[in-house]
């Protein structure tokens, strides 16, 4: 395990994982940014914004470019149904699909891994599973899937339901889905599969592609996988969910999982959870879960000067921007507030909670009220996300703070303004973090995504997916062999 | 109009539309012949495969790289559900998604069209928009789109369906599924909803984006489209129906054709019945409808050295692979019949009557039994396309006669060995063609598609979608301002 050194649930002296957090959108985290003159945000829309983002991650030893996704607008503020407050900001909406980037950037760098947001509820599993098949191959294996199951309500309409699934049933669902996933990409053809003899005449050998016969409660899927084994076969997967439901979906399926909190005391508490979940429940080691926090960053060469480039930059924030944001991640319209409403004290537990949260982290406001101005001064410039200001020395101290405190494996840093935000932290922190030692000073090339965190392209053994992979030499998938679970016979394909 | 002149249905010199027809698979239209030594269509998985094509071709004047797909494995010979006897030929399986390709291929060509299939039948409405919309965006406008509904009964079972939806009524859920795209493409933006006015702090005008408000039949679509507007909107509309469903489906929606058919005489009167169906059903100019055929070529410096290559790729063929796609395409398994049975007098008259089709356009063998045997030799190579083997000469004397006598606009031209054939076409055919003023000399850059075909970007007047858009400076989209068919009254959005 190169990122980690050994399993021995000793946090300190590990090197960091970066990512770059951004979203094929002209306003990700920080609304109205887009304006700011060092922004370019707006070109989301060509491919080569993306492809210079991506040579820039690479050279500077990203481990990954993380891609958030949406399948609807935000339409809870000044609601219902209404997306019109954040249409001057962007904000995350309109938004294109993100894996349509993928082939063209992997074409251009050389280890950066591309992590990308795609849902459980809307694709059927036989087409989702040979879109990530096809980019794994074109991508030589940098592709990464961040797993969700979509919470918005106007995704769910327009997708052709009367109203969203419920929360907890959608991860009864996943939990199925990723079964059918397995079953294709690991089971359904045998490592060996694709032989490509000229001389024999032979490119796939028949007895070692196997139509996988599934048969649950929710998805009936019969027939072989219709890619051959791509470089990873399983993508490398991520997941962020925080409720219980999507904890356990992590802890069983998730080999990274986005963290939120403002305090690395406070997310110390899911790491632990987490980890936990995965050795007492899925008998994972625990470090084969790697954690990421989420964390927005303003830095420059010094700390004053990065205060002022964070009063420059709060010029620009979109003040509706922020409210649709928080409407549509809460599912609270403030519009229907008053300006003066303290939310420390609402009777909605939901808000009291979050601005309780923010309040116990922001030194001397404790006895200000979290009244609409201040949830949306305390959004504009990286959403939710904690936020560090700083030159070199703070923003490293406070990095290597949260990586002991809360026992991370490395972040996600969102842009404030992009290009921008990432050029900073490449000129600024990361050079700091080498000196330290907290952050890898050779990049491996020409390696799968899994490799470069895992040491391995396939999933590890102690990963419950691993269970269904269909090995080189062997007569059947293992889990069929083991007879893990209950599962039809190997069926006889000729004559059947 | 700048490939045909005028629109007065004359089809003399005309110059004509060339596309290279391929698949992201080991194995097209040739089974086994992936194996030849000139071929490396195993390196499919590659995205240098793809673009080092794209670049080719593009730089010869072809006007589109157009890629079939099929969404499950041919598994009718020897089956039912036996996919196996053709793993050995790659034949169309595996295969991987084929839009992923598109715009790394954009990114290193100036103006080749990038025409993909994908079907209406398994992929939802508002998210088919968004894959679209996504890769017209990054392709700069370059990207068409072959609507096809999907025929295979492996496909259905695999997306989750009993058994497939019968035939002509995936047609009428189609046209509905068009009509949700159209709004969704057309009038949910208006053309100038985006203005990007960084002093004003606007990235899209409130007012100019509106919810569609689709409760059809068979969809309910209530949102906002979550694209802005890409370089054509509506991708160029390719389609290949040739049913009664299918042909009325072609004659409304799409803007070019395919048609097949063994003689030109015989594809005349397909084309004689499309342009008049486009004209007289749905008030289009029947020139506005290009028709493409698709045909196979081996071609060489002279005709003997044709006929010499043709049997040295002869040698490469799949007999197994040649009755799996068979099977697929026919739905009729020959390992049922003996090899001595006589198909020109089948009882099946499917097919006898595509037997009777390819016997009579073989000089010489009106006399001999079409059994196995003559039906795979016939398919070994470019599959049922028509077939034309010759020098330069030749070569240019048959299209220019099918362009004639069919009224086509042009050709899907398959390979057999890629690379191969269409580095010969461009060697020995397009030189002859330009000499005789049939291909054009110079190739417009940085247009889109549609730009190319019909000279302008939007849907042209005279097509059904075109009513859906909302033009800029306009109050609302055309259909709800010309009340042309019953439709929601645009709806408040703020506070409704």
């Amino acid at each position: 395990m190169e990122l980690n050194g050994k399993s021995n649930g000793k946090a300190h002296n590990k090197q960091l994982i970066l990512n770059a957090f951004v979203m094929n959108t002209p306003g990700h985290l920080s609304p109205g940014l887009w304006k700011h003159p060092r922004n370019h945000t707006e070109q989301y829309k060509k491919l080569g914004f993306w492809t210079d983002l991506a040579q820039l991650l690479d050279k500077a030893g990203f481990h990954a470019m993380f891609i958030a996704d949406t399948l609807g607008p935000y339409d809870v503020y000044k609601g219902p149904h209404n997306f019109e407050p954040g249409l001057a900001a962007g904000a995350q909406f309109p938004v294109n699909d993100p894996l349509y980037l993928v082939p063209a950037m992997a074409a251009v760098t050389k280890s950066l891994i591309f992590g990308v947001t795609a849902s459980t509820t809307y694709d059927k599993p036989y087409a989702l599973a040979r879109r990530f098949s096809t980019v794994d191959h074109l991508s030589d294996g940098r592709v990464a899937w961040n797993i969700v199951t979509s919470y918005l309500e106007s995704a769910a309409r327009n997708h052709g339901l009367e109203t969203q699934i419920e929360h907890d049933f959608r991860y009864v669902l996943a939990h199925e889905y990723m079964d059918v996933l397995y079953k294709l990409w690991e089971s359904s053809w045998r490592d060996d599969a694709v032989v490509a003899d000229r001389k024999a005449g032979t490119y796939a050998t028949a007895g070692r592609v196997r139509n996988i016969e599934h048969k649950g409660k929710y998805f009936t899927v019969p027939g072989a996988h219709i890619c051959e084994p791509s470089p990873q076969r399983t993508p490398l997967l991520f997941q962020a969910g925080t409720s219980g439901a999507g904890r356990s979906f992590g802890a069983k399926h998730a080999e990274a999982i986005f963290v939120g909190g403002q305090t690395p005391e406070k997310v110390r508490a899911s790491v632990d959870s987490i980890r936990q979940l995965a050795r007492d429940e899925f008998g994972r080691d625990p470090y084969h879960v790697k954690i990421i926090a989420g964390i927005s960053l303003i830095v420059a060469e010094t700390d004053e000067a990065a205060q002022e480039k964070q009063q420059d930059l709060l010029k620009y924030g979109d003040r509706e921007g922020a409210l649709t944001l928080f409407g549509g991640w809460t599912g609270v319209d403030l519009a229907q507030y008053t300006d003066d409403e303290d939310f420390q004290f609402s009777d909605k537990p939901g808000i009291r909670s979050v601005v309780n949260r923010w309040a116990e982290t922001v030194p001397g406001t404790e006895n200000l009220k979290w009244n609409k101005g201040r949830i949306v001064d305390f959004l504009l410039l990286g959403g939710m996300m904690p936020k560090i200001v700083g030159g070199p020395q703070k923003i490293a101290d406070e990095l290597e703070r949260w990586a002991e405190v809360a026992d991370v494996d490395g972040f996600n840093l969102s842009h404030i303004t992009n290009p921008g935000s990432f050029e900073d932290i490449i000129e600024f922190v990361i050079p700091e973090l080498r000196k330290r030692g907290l952050f890898r000073t050779k990049v491996p090339e020409g390696i799968t995504a899994r490799e470069q965190v895992f040491g391995q392209p396939g999933l590890l053994s102690d990963h419950y997916g691993s269970k269904f992979r269909w090995a080189a030499g062997e007569d059947a998938p293992r889990y069929l062999a083991d007879d893990l679970e209950p599962a039809p016979k190997r069926r006889k394909v000729n004559g059947n």
